[in-house]
């Protein structure tokens, strides 16, 4: 049926600098599609990041007490990479990178990084979930934006993230 | 793990007037993600459709002996609907719709239609995967356009839906 | 400061083929910025609509009982109008045609016209509104649909539009 | 150099129902990048049309008096074509098929018309032009609606055809 | 029938780096709507800007001898603020935020930023208005980028703006 | 007929940092169109380029040798241009600047650049060619970041440039 003997494996990758309410919400959802789902934090990204990768991992995995399936947290694998996404997810025996779909242009770029991780890694699908509608308009990048400037950002984020982006923010 | 006994199920919905290639590929990428997989034809679409349901449903059935997972036949289902959407995905115990995203105009119609399908049936997630780059611009629409002229579409439909298309524009 | 003694005068226009949340959610927002706001049901429009245009006054009429702003109802008109909504702008003195944005393909459209609108009748400006997110994806056409095939609509309508809607296909 | 003695062969084709400004602007530039240049009205248009291919086609020609470049009209042709695109394109002899570019909505179905010719005459380019700004946003259907509800169209068509606009709905 | 004894206020943020004539079409625009409007300069932006905030403010304010409505001088304030905007907005009792739409990846980027800002804000609308159509693909960085080459810029910008342009990319 | 004695001219521009088959592709579709064409690679550009501009033209005359057009070697040029574009395309009497049309986001970029150059250029005109299909989503971008993290480029490069990428990380 499925490619292993743990079923089928999902990547989900990102920055997540930081986890927002809006990644917790497809992680949700990813854990009804996928025996085994790996969260994978991008170690290095274009624009340097607020947090560090450690710091990245660490608040999601702080934030998975949030999940819905609460039971699913066995079946959940948080993990820094550092290489090439198409390489990370042959290594792990994945069926699918798994994406968030927002706005339109998220998906154009989502679109371009599928067909070129598909050229690199051929038998790994390309899947693209719905966040929940309240969700759909939220980025880690205004979240920053709007704690840089003392903004409440508790709607967005777990409380525990929103201390963290305060903080940072005091210094 | 799964939601029943046979696992997770997948509709994957659409007119069909008539099938493409790209529909064929699509169905073969939801194969590796669902245990079980519904080919739903709609009954009644907004525009008059150029095949019946039945026919449109008998070439997708033909269609299938060019799946590349050729043992996946039994784990295949393809049949005519004609109420709700999200109420057949209901009744059938799906975990997910399924729908393949090309372009922008796709993308935003297609989110429009996965937020009210989830007000509808909140436990069926909308998944949406990426035909093969060569198909990504492929709609049944132009397909008939051709053909209604007289031109080939063999590159386009397997070669008795080609047949078909001109049998039924040579009336 | 403005135009007349009544103050500034906006124009809502649309098919409302049936008035949804959505259209109540832009008529509140739309009462802080205008004085005497104008909600113009097009008599006539592209496709055949499922209400006449009277139905739809009717139906935007009895849903201001469920505005934010009670004590706005004296400031607000419903009318049918039949020409060019241009025209109809001048013949009133309004200062602004107002709409509601949501997706791309809305947005595209609607400039389209309000470039239009704005040669026919230079001094009357266009005007967008946001939608509450949770009506951001919401259509008339949508809804059609769902109550067309038995679904539940009463997320997206007033109850007794919902009703007007199951009756109409109950027929 | 070119295909044939004649230069650069280009095909503009459309359903110009009716000609506006924007496709006489698109006809001139038009003019710079080919010897010879077919404009192609499409007899059978998804739409019913408001004017016969005889009358569109003649409302062009009639509209060429109002070129810039007044010594290229022994350069130009006007035509009805009835069949596939692709098929006259190769049976001119044609360069390219050339249409303009306006909104993103365009965008998206001019890249699947154009990749679907591609496949049916691999010979025959796809070159897109850019209209006047002052033009981007036009469309002959919406100057058919203005025309329809007696609105003044002559700043986006030539006299003679607002008057036939005119003349039309006045019936 | 408005918030305060001054009526409704508008607040147009923006870098303005520099104000173009999109910009000033904008405010003219704007003023229609709005008994006080305030351009709100941001001090601190994610790209480093070109001109400091107090010289974007600068130009802005000596432009306003270009506006069409000439009496509404008094209506209007430009200031430079520093902090979360939907917080200014809340601290001068705005009715509104107001923005112009050009492109499509505006929108989508306006949307996000409106959506995020209403959470923050709750009483403050998003207002969006259409620039003049001339000035519909105007953007500070393309007349930035067009100066710094040498480029003439006075067709997008006033006189004296277009002299700092070039004073600067001459240093 | 054509502005010179040499016909037509086409200016290709962009950072090509490095040349992909995409480029290659669009250079073969352009020499269709032209008499001459002058690919031209902006000495500098926004972000900082991987390879120095001379690196990047003679990237660029080394895969010539892919062209499918053999003998259009000598209607072709690849220089380095460090001013405004608008600028180069008079001094080099050019009939048209050419750009390749791929996601929806690349259409808004162009169009606003080409409104732009037509102010400063008016009797160049913009021409926008399609690349085959399975270009249509590659960016140098993407390719480079594949390449950073050690993925095989081989099926979106020249070979040598390939080896380029791969040296140019090693270090």
């Amino acid at each position: 049926m499925a490619k292993s003997s743990v079923g089928r494996i999902g990547i989900y990758p990102g920055s997540f600098d930081p986890v927002t309410f809006g990644h917790i919400d497809l992680i949700d959802r990813a854990l009804l599609l996928f025996d085994h789902l790996i969260v994978a934090v991008a170690e290095n990204i274009s624009k340097t990041p607020l947090f560090t990768a450690e710091e990245r991992r660490d608040m999601i995995v702080e934030s998975l007490d949030l999940l819905k399936q609460t039971s699913a947290r066995d079946r959940l694998e948080v993990v820094i990479f550092g290489g090439l996404l198409a390489q990370f997810a042959i290594d792990r025996g994945a069926t699918a990178i798994l994406r968030g779909l927002r706005a339109v242009s998220d998906f154009e770029f989502e679109l371009q990084m599928a067909l070129t991780n598909r050229t690199l890694a051929k038998d790994v699908e390309a899947v693209f979930l719905m966040p929940n509608a309240k969700y759909i308009y939220l980025s880690s990048s205004t979240i920053k934006d709007v704690a840089r400037h003392g903004g409440d950002v508790s709607k967005f984020v777990p409380a525990f993230v929103a201390k963290r982006l305060q903080d940072r923010f005091a210094k």
